[in-house]
This record gives structure tokens, sequence and C-alpha cells, in this order.
């Protein structure tokens, strides 16, 4: 059987999907400034939003809250005349927090600024330069190989201002104040999967958890730029966290063909692991790494003075040939692998709703399961039933110490058999919840 | 080299199974009755045994005990008065502790009252129905297709009356109070491997540990019918067994013709696991499986309120094709293979005897084993000697923590090698028991 | 990246072994007695040995120190008149501690003094008598068959006298009084792997360790008889060896041309074991076995009252096909292969010297790398950088529990990469010893 959640609430189709990522696809986002707010409102008609602003030359741990970078207009004249590499047209044109410049430079003095990758002669690739001042253009190494010499005007119409870091969050309360977290970042201009896989999932993710009811767990959503918004985020929220939060999963790069794939937290056994794990391995196909120090915002929630329980859920980390290049565009997306990677999210989010830990009401023999309409009075040989195998591995084990995750691996069952058995045996008064 | 304590007693022949086995077939037991005490009377011929009676309506744990049912005459007239599905001719006919009852009735109204197995068509399926009021009978599914229309007369003369439960047990006292149990179930009627293999394998391994000279366990033989007998013995003895049992055993369709087999504890790594494990991987077809909460008598000895280091000796539990049909009979049991498992058992219980932690004497560089005779003087390439190995295995490891098990695992050698350099080292004065 | 102290010192050639190997291997060791003080004195011009004398008669924990035995000359004269078997020509002529004898003997009576190999036929075997007393010769197989009948003149001009064992050792200081022992034999007579290529690489091994600049850790040699000599040196040191010693190695039988092995200690997880297991494993060839209790002097390192963390660097223990004969001479030893060794022995202490626990001074998020000039200031998409990888590993598990070694292991980086890091680290001020 399958997650029994999954009829109780809406399910986004792939054409959903797919006119949100057309919506967000051309704002021309960063780690400052208005791409990322406008991401954020258009996110806010699915999500209620909290905005928080960091302003900049904050201190953030070892960190420092860079300028608010303003974009108004890039590009390059040819000595022909022709203007190319306009920003306009291309959102990666640009080195990402260029500092302003104006001037006519030789084909040979324009040299140091042009980006491209001899490897992928056909692609422009993604650069930026958050943390040192310089200005650059990206372009394919097939056209940089055709410039001709001569004399170029570059024009770099930027600002670096004061301003401020935006990021957001959404919280939705359950019973307990346990918290499980998604984060996404909104920092990088058009890139499909390196970017929007992320908050398209946790947007549909959070309509579902919204609309579930009886929800017991806490949901915290997280959009904030990479690494220096989680630093950011952890430091207005880090002790909270390490004090509510059961699970958390990191979404990024999850768009593509590529299987679903589980980078386990630095813990490694944590509930976040537990169940993606238990999750992921009934599928035909998926991948499970164990954690290691690079990757996207892990790395911050797993940094060791926090160690939270933070584990990825991608289906490529950084490692498609199209990474951090144009070619992370909407032609390698699978509109319907989302739906299949919110699906994933949800049914952890439902398997950690139901996990508990219980103890057996009748602990010395079995209990006399005819009496509870649990197992049929006939004596007789029958064929192998789930369901009553689910209840008799669930109250021999109900210790009080393993939950029903635990027992379900041991009886190598999926998960929501042995929850719908635990159903069964709380309605007959065989079990009671330890926490 | 092999179990010593072999030669010290007699060894039963396959022919002493079969006769006895002879004997024990056509009584027809049930839960309860006069067949389960006949069965324990026979067996008492061999194994001194203390009958216990429980009083039928005594609650214990969950469960109640079941009235006490006898059996007079059952079967059917034939719309042509044929006698068919009479009791006296197969114990299986009538299904057990069916209520009474006298009428004629159609076909079409006997119908419900009749169980076969269509996948099996020759067989007579066995069928009980010890805690809900009904009749029936059995038959196989040929017969059942070949009944004509017309009127049958049933007759099941029964009574469900205040009575009891009945089992049996025997101690065999050692020089300690740790214990090893055997328990197995006298309740199913002419059944073989799954009812005669455990009692027969229990009465000749109770005879060979009577005769073995100073024995150090006390060892404790259960003949009680399946599950509610159990629960019964655990409600009157499971503290008892909770303090003092080392070890203990489940013996269940030990009789045909698959490898033996051990299914572990409810705790995996107990003395009962350790040492069939040890035995058993040193036969070339073996099978050990891990606890699982259906099965036989480990299902309450393993209940998590007593956690008994239980495990299961058996061939093929519940898993062999002729289970619960008229075709578990004398065809399928191998009395040669029995006699094997009977080898197995008293094998286990003399690596119980044998298997203690001992501290050395000399634990400061190794002994001068010279002085004591248990190495060569002449320093010479040698073949490698085995008992010297495992003397140095022996004295290496003798930490006062790991016993003799212990030890011969982690050398890869048989426990009885390790056994016997133990009993130099003792006489050498270089190793004392630490128990 | 290797390790970088390799070309801090100075490399000794297979010449310079070859060289030591030629003046050692004419020397008539034993248990006691001037050969052994002659290779010391030999070793002595490398090494600068402390020499220890412990007088015959000595009880040393189950032990007693046997007498010295001098060897003045030992031969037999054959029925023809010629001079058979005669000590000066094979030091393996005579059996070790022979006591003295003189006497004419028939071929028959001679027969039980006579040992040889009949599956070796050309080879003299090695035998000794320390503990018994009695006389013999060694021969191969070939010759005793050949052996005319008639009268034997035997001499065996021997004295077994008031003397003393002989022992040496040598200590290089470091920083730290955290100690690794370096111990192997000086007992055999000409044999070449079981006897010269342990002190062989001892000798180089303290020259390299003598010329390290700044060495933290402390450096233990000892050259001893095997088993009384460890015993004896455990009497003297093994207090002091129980909380001082970090890793130990005896070094045997590492000469010829089997790959390289590791045998654990019988902790199994010790930094003895943990440093070597890291280091084989980067060699394509190599093995690692398990303890067990025979073997060399970790039979007493590892007896369980010292139970210390001493591993065996070798490459056949006891198991080609020479050992113990005449065939074990120079046509089998490697002096290439000597080298290799040295530079294991080496890279372990090197990896000793480097390895310690460190905590970060940035634990919550990253660091700002871009700061300490660890990370480009350039985002873009760039080969896999290991050395920036071994840094965010280091800085991410260094919570002064984990050494660098586990966290090489745990990120699958060579040591030498996590090392290099780690100075890197130290310089920016992000992490800080425990130690």
């Amino acid at each position: 059987m399958d997650n029994p959640d999954r009829a109780r609430v809406p399910r986004e189709s792939a054409v959903d999907l797919e006119r949100l990522f057309d919506r967000l696809w051309p704002l021309n986002r960063s780690l400052t400034g208005e791409g990322v707010r406008r991401t954020h409102a258009i996110l806010g008609e699915l999500v209620p939003l909290r905005q928080i602003e960091m302003p900049s030359g904050s201190r953030v741990f070892d960190w420092q809250v860079p300028p608010e970078w303003v974009l108004r207009e890039a590009y390059i004249v040819a000595p022909d005349g022709r203007r190319l590499l306009d920003v306009a047209q291309n959102n990666l044109h640009l080195v990402g927090y260029s500092e302003p410049f104006r001037g006519r430079l030789s084909r040979e003095d324009l040299e140091p600024h042009l980006h491209s990758l001899p490897a992928l002669p056909q692609a422009v690739p993604y650069v930026t330069s958050y943390y040192a001042r310089r200005w650059g253009f990206c372009l394919s190494e097939e056209l940089r190989r055709a410039l001709p010499p001569g004399n170029y005007d570059v024009v770099v119409d930027t600002e670096l201002r004061a301003g401020s870091l935006t990021l957001a969050e959404s919280v939705l309360p359950g019973e307990s104040t346990a918290e499980v977290l998604f984060s996404t970042y909104t920092c990088h201009p058009s890139m499909a999967n390196n970017e929007l896989s992320g908050p398209l999932v946790a947007a549909f993710l959070h309509r579902r958890l919204a609309a579930l009811p009886n929800r017991r767990l806490t949901y915290r959503f997280v959009f904030a730029p990479e690494t220096i918004g989680a630093i950011v985020y952890l430091s207005l929220t880090g002790e909270h966290l390490r004090s509510h939060m059961l699970a958390g999963y990191v979404l990024t790069c999850i768009g593509n063909r590529s299987p679903l794939t589980l980078k386990r937290s630095r813990r490694g056994d944590s509930a976040a692991d537990r169940a993606a794990t238990h999750l992921l391995r009934q599928q035909p196909e998926h991948r499970i790494v164990e954690f290691y120090p690079s990757g996207s915002d892990e790395r911050q929630y797993c940094s060791p003075g926090f160690n939270l329980p933070v584990a990825v859920l991608t289906r490529d980390l950084a490692s498609y040939p199209e990474y951090h290049t144009s070619l992370d565009n909407k032609s390698i997306m699978d509109f319907e692998g989302l739906v299949a990677a919110v699906d994933l999210a949800f049914d952890i989010c439902c398997l950690l709703e139901r996990n508990r830990a219980f103890r057996g009401t009748v602990m010395q023999g079995e209990p006399f399961l005819s009496r509870y309409n649990l197992q049929s009075t006939l004596g007789a040989r029958r064929e192998r039933d789930r369901s009553v195998e689910a209840i008799k591995w669930l109250l021999n084990f109900s210790d009080g110490a393993a939950d029903l995750l635990a027992i379900a691996e041991r009886a190598d069952l999926p998960f929501w058999d042995v929850a719908k058995a635990a159903e069964a045996c709380i309605a007959a008064g065989l079990l009671i919840p330890v926490d």
C-alpha cells in the first residue's frame, strides 16, 4: 500500500509547475536585490511568506553581508558597431556583482574580463564575484574566438550600495513544536535545474501540507540566497532550530531526468536520513550518498557548531554536464519528475507525522488477537497475510524505544503497512504512544 | 574433533524413534482432552513427567483457557447411505473443537461447513476453531467435488465442558541452577513433521542428558499445547525462567528431509543463538534465519515482557508443502535425520556445559608452555599443530570476559578443540573459571 | 601527494642495506652469547645502543633466563675419516644450545640426534633446544640418506654456563613523551629474511628519524632475542610502555619478495593499526591480517596483561617455503624491497607525528574562506580542487575528537592531503590542536 494521506490533499500537475517556472525564469536574481524580491513576491502567491531583510555590512558569524547590487544595463559594442553580450538578452552575460565600468578597450585588454568554457564551446558560463571587486562578461567559447581585433566599448551600468540581503520564511504550525525544515535558494539568475527546481518543489509541497488535516508537526520553509542566506538564517534561528528540529532537507537540482537522490546529513542516521532512505529504497531507481562537506546549504546547517539533521533531496547535486551554464535551461527539466519530487517530500512528511514509538498494553505472551478482531478465529493454512504480519511485528517490537520506522525496517515491510497496523492496534487499545 | 561427550551416553537408533512414532501417531490430540493425556502417558515411559492441569476458564495474561473438548464420534452419511468423513478413519476429518450437531442438511446447506484445499486437491486440510463455536468437516477437494446433491445426515457427537488444559514438564537438575529449556507441543492430531518430530527429539534428548555424568546445567523439558500451553506455562514459571534461563529452544517441524535450521531468538545474540550457530556452521547444509514474530511457541517466550533467549530448532518451520494437511504423514519423515536432530541438540547442550569464561594465571607475557608439557621443547619447523594453536588463543584471550565459544569464534576453530585445550590448561593451573 | 618529510632526511640505498647484511650474516647468533653481542656492536655503528644484560637464572614473569651458551667447535667424523656437519662451515649444522658431547657412535645410535626435512631434501633445518638438555646435528635429507653404516666420531665442544641474556635499546626523544616502539630480534644464526631483515630495517629507520627535524614523538628501538628477550624487556619497561606507548611494531621477515603486510595488534583499532592500514591501502599490493596469538614478539607485547598497541610489519610472517632452513639465505632477499619497507615504516612515523585532533575556531557556519586566501573569490564552475576539498572536510569534522587520520578515512583522501590542509588552516588561525 502507499501513503494514505496522498488522497487527502490536492496534487499539483506538471502544467502547474511549468507555468510557475515560466514566470520565474526571466527574473535576474543575484545574491541581493530586486530580482530576489520579485521572485519571493511570485512565490508568495502560493506560500504566505515573511520577508526578512538583513542590512549590508552586518556581521554574521565569520561573514559580512555584502552591499546590495543594482544592475541597470550592461553590454559591449564591437568594433563593427554591433551590440554584444547584452545582459538584457541573457542574464548570464554579466559576471554577477560586476562593479561599474564604462570605457573603450582593445581586444587584448578586454581579454582578462571575458569568461568562457573551452570544454563546452557553445555554453555561456555562470560566474560571480560577490566578495572581490571586478567586472566581467561571460560568453560562449565560439563567440569569443570569433571576436575580431579592434576597440570595444564596454558599458557596465551597475551600483554596489548599502541595502540588504533578502530572505523569506513560512511556518506551518502543527500540534507539536517539533519541526521539519525545507530550505532552498533564490539567488541564481536564469538557470533551471540549479535554481528553480528547489523553490518549485517547496512551493507546491507547502500547498499540500497546508491542506493536510490534523498536522502533528510544524513545517518551516526557507527561501534564501545560497550560503550567505543560510548563514544569516542560522544567525537568527539557529538556537531555535537546534532545540526543535526533527528533520530538515535542502531542496536543490531536483528537476532534471536523473534519479531521485538523498545526500545524507552529517549525522547520517537522523530522522531525516532514515525517512528518506526508507522511502527511496521502495523506488526502483534512486541514489543514496553519504554526507560530504561541499554542496549547497547543508554545508551551513551541518556545520559542526549546529550539526542539524539536514539532508539534501536532489537529483544531481552540482554534478550534471549543464551545471552553472546557459545549458541549464528549460530543455533539461522534467516537470512530471518535479511532481514526483513533491510526492517524495510529501511522503517523507507524512511518514514523519505517523512515526512514533509505542508501548504494548499486553507484553507477556501475545495478545489474544481474535478478541480484537485482528485475526481470524479459524485456525487453518492460509496465504501470507501482510496485515496480520505487520500487527505481529508491531506488537512484538513496540517496547517504547523502537519507532514504527525502526520496526518496519526490521520487518522489511513498507512503513505504510506498519502504520496502518498501528492504527488498528491503537483502536483496539493494544498500543499506547510513549511520547 | 567432535563432541567428546557423544561417546559417554547411549545413542538411540532410527528404529527406536520410528517405534515411538508409530505408537503416538493414531492418538487424536487436540488443544485439550484425553488425546493429550495419552500422548504424555506414552512419552512418560521415557521421560519422568510432571503433569500440570490448568482449569477451563482460567485467565492467563490476555487469554482464557477454553473448555475441554470431548470427541465421541463424527461422520456424515451421504444420500446413498455411505458413511463419509468418519473421524474414526482420519482424525483430520473433523474441525478441531467442533461443537455438537446432529441433523439432516442438503448438499447446499452443508457447503459452508466443508473445508478443502483447491491447490492441493488430494489433501485433507487441518482446521481448528478453538475460540469460536462452529462445526465443520475437512476433506479433499476431489472428494468435495464428487459429493452428489441430496440430503446428508451429519453426526458430530462432541462436548465442550469444564475440564482443564494439560501440559507436562520434566526437570533434570544439574550442579548449577542455570537452565536450558526445550519446549515442544502435543496438540496436533495425526500429523507427523508438525507434531511428532518435536516430542520425539525431546524425549530421546532427555534420555541422553539423563545419562550424562556430572551435569553442570539444569535442563527443563516442556510438552504443552501450542500457544495457549506456552502462555499457561509462562504464567506459572515465567519469572523463574527470566532469572535462570541460559538458553532455550523450541523443537518443531524437525523431522522431514530439509536441512537443519536455526531461527534465532528475538535477542539474536543469546547463548542459545551463539551455540546453535557455531555448531550448525560446521555442517555443510544448514540454514540460519533471523527472528520474526510468527511461528511456534517462540512467539510467547520471546514476547517483549519476557524476551527470553529462546530460539527454534527446526527443518521447515511452517513452510513445507504438506504443512497442516493429511500429506504431513510418515512418508515425509526421515528417522535418520531425527537422530541427527537429537545429535545437534545434544551437542548444543554439551557445548553449553563446557562453555565458561576463564582468567589466565599468567597474564604478563606468554606462559612458559614447555614447563607444563603443553609445547615441545624442541624448537623446529613443524606442521601446524591445532592443539598448540588452540592453547595459544585460549591463553591470550582468556581475560575473564570472553567465554570459550567467543574465543573459538575469534580463532575460527571448532569449539571442541578450544574446550579440549581448556581442559589441559586448567589441569596445568594456567586457567581458572570466573563464574 | 606523498609524505613531505621524505625529502627532509637522507634515504639509504639498497647497496647500503646489502653491505650491512653481508657483515651480519656470518655471525653465529643464538639466544645468548657472543654472536648476539657482536651483532649489536655492528648495529651500534649506525644506532647508538644501550646494551642490557640479564643474568642467567633470573626469573622473568613465568620464565627463567637460561644459561649462556658457548660454542667452540662441533662436527662429526664419518667412518671414512671425512669431517661432516662442521658448524664452522654452516652455523645451522649444530642444534642451538646443544650440550657438550664427545664420543664414537654407530650410524644407528647417531640417528636420533639427526634432524632433516624429508619434504625439502636439500635444506638444512634450523633446530634449537633452549630449555631441555640435548645435542644434535642438522643436515639435508639427501646427505642423511647417504650416510654409510659404521662408526662416527662426534665432537660437540660447547658450554652452558652462568652468564647473561643480551638485549639493546635506543631511545630517540621527541617533544612529547608519547612513544612509538620498533622491536626486532637478534637471535637467529645465518638466516636472511627471518633474522636480518628486521634489524636492517630498524637500523636505517633509526637513521632517518634521527635526522628528522622537530620530532614531536619519542621513538624506542629494541633489539632482543625473540620471545625471552621481549619478555625480559617487558619485565623492565612494561609499565612505562603501558602508559606511554602510542603505537608499536614488530619488524620481522620483511626482506623477501612478498607484498608488505600488516598483522594487526590484538586491539585491532589502535593508532598502530590505523596508521599502517591507511598507508598500506595506498599500495597496489599489500596484505592486512587480523591478530592471532602465534608469530613473533607481538605474542608478548599483546599478552593480555599488557595488551599494548603493537602490530607486525612483515612480508611473510613464518609462512614462506624457506622458513627456518638453510634456504632462507641472501638469494631470497630483495634489498630494494627492504628500502621500501623502511619507507613504509618512516611514512608511518611521519603520519603519527602529524596526526592530531583539532578544533575549529569557526564552528557556526563555514568560515569565510576567501578572506584567508583558502578559496578563490571568483564563483565559477571549475575542476575538482582536492586542496579545497580537504580543507572543507577538515573544517567540518574538526570537532576536537576526530584526528586527521579519521577525517582522511572518512573523506577517502590521502592523509598527506589532509595534513597539508591542516597546515594551511592552522596558519590561517582556523584550527587549534586539542592535545
